[in-house]
């Protein structure tokens, strides 16, 4: 998915999530990575409503890849999370899907969302790096100015309906000392991935190479650290790939929906 | 929801999964409380499939009250979380619902399972009893060998589609100094109901006698005990009631569906 550099913290990082989706509304197309301080930022995947009980459903049997943070009426481009915002403009920028085909990358999708549009905002492991962060766990694709790397795994999604696809998996390298205290952390944000699906060997999920993700960029890993997978929310835009519903729009990686939810929000402690 | 009491842990304890089912099955049919220590039980909500996104889109958005462990294909009467089980048979015994009446308490509806028909499997409160007994926490309502007090709130669940209704709680008295402890260990068990909901004050959610609870039995609350509410799995019972979907079967109270998982599954730490 291309090169998506999170910015350093900057001004974006005190804008509030209004100001934010404002910016964002009056065309500006940027990453969302260090905008808007502690608000939680979703992942975004809107369908015709006759594909959206397949998509619940492949959210309820792979809640780690796709924790729902919430659904929107039929043609309803409004969220209880982010009062005032509109779904269709609020993003920096879209893809829009046709036949699990990308067919456009707009920053305005409004003339494309029908009145049977269904969309559902999906938790994004921005919000437990804050929490890592604070922890004293190294971050290394923010430190590297980088995009976290993604692979596609070797493990299917349990099927829904029409939609199925792999796992998609986030790595962090992380030193072996902290690998529970990161375990432990991510387990307390279930809405948010949870608890890493897996540590170490990456051949076990079928990764053969940590140097080549398939999405984002790779990362450095020093001696002593350990890679460990977290449930991506690319999982989705890979479904949407594999299973060709005719029409889907989704958020561009790292451009994500910035709602007014605190990210400790999502931590149950 | 009539007296259900909970029975003295006996040889039903020992039981596996396979054998309460089959106990079930052959037509026993009591409350599932006690048996097969340690194994999760399920509420168990069924619906024509045109209900079905409703349903899990109000499982979605109260998400405390409706965790929801499995859902069935249509007309598909098993699950994962129990192979070899037949969900149409091996409860112990059923409730009909009919435009929100209920008409039948059979201990089978194979004959009425439709091939349309979804089957939700519910968390239950069951799971975490065990894990705060364990704790040293005191469970009022098995000492006194009662089903647990329940009620419904004046707090009105998210709606979703044509599903709404009340949230429903149950109420365990805690001696006050353990009431973080009891919060702690089923914050970490979100898909069992998670954290109270509500601590005190009854008034405050709109229960005006805690000796009077609109299903299952009160308990004595004692000095120095706070009455601690937590989501209930009767909730999607109540919106049944509310809603009047043309047609449901769920489990009778207490009578639930045994699972092969085990209780720890379900906590994330």
């Amino acid at each position: 998915m291309g090169t998506i550099a999170p910015r350093p913290p900057g001004p974006q990082a005190s804008a509030t999530p209004a100001e934010a989706r404002a910016a964002f509304r009056a065309g500006t197309a940027v990453p969302t990575a260090g905008w808007a301080d502690g608000r939680t930022q979703a992942n975004l995947i809107a369908v015709p409503q006759d594909w959206a009980y397949d998509v619940l459903l492949f959210a309820q049997r792979n809640p780690q890849p796709c924790p729902v943070l919430d659904v929107t009426g039929p043609g309803v481009p409004h969220t209880p999370l982010a009062p005032g915002a509109d779904l269709r403009t609020d993003l920096p920028r879209y893809r829009v899907w046709e036949d699990g085909r990308l067919v456009a990358e707009p920053t305005d999708v409004t003339g494309l969302w029908g009145d049977d549009m269904v969309a559902f905002l999906i938790g994004c492991s921005f919000t437990f790096e804050a929490t890592l962060s604070a922890a004293g766990i190294p971050l290394r694709h923010i430190e590297q100015g980088r995009n976290v790397s993604m692979y596609v795994t070797n493990r299917p999604c349990r099927p829904a309906g029409r939609l199925h696809g792999p796992l998609v998996v986030s790595m962090r390298p992380v030193p072996a000392r902290q690998v529970a205290e990161a375990r432990r952390l991510t387990a307390l944000m279930p809405a948010v991935h949870g608890a890493p699906v897996h540590v170490g060997d990456p051949a076990a999920i079928g990764i053969t190479d940590l140097g080549a993700p398939d999405f984002g960029d790779p990362v450095e890993i020093r001696s002593g650290e350990v890679p460990v997978f977290w449930a991506c929310g690319v999982t989705p835009q890979a479904a949407l790939m594999a299973s060709a519903p005719p029409f889907a729009i989704t958020h561009a990686p790292g451009h994500m929906f910035i709602t007014d939810a605190r990210d400790s929000a999502y931590r149950l402690l």
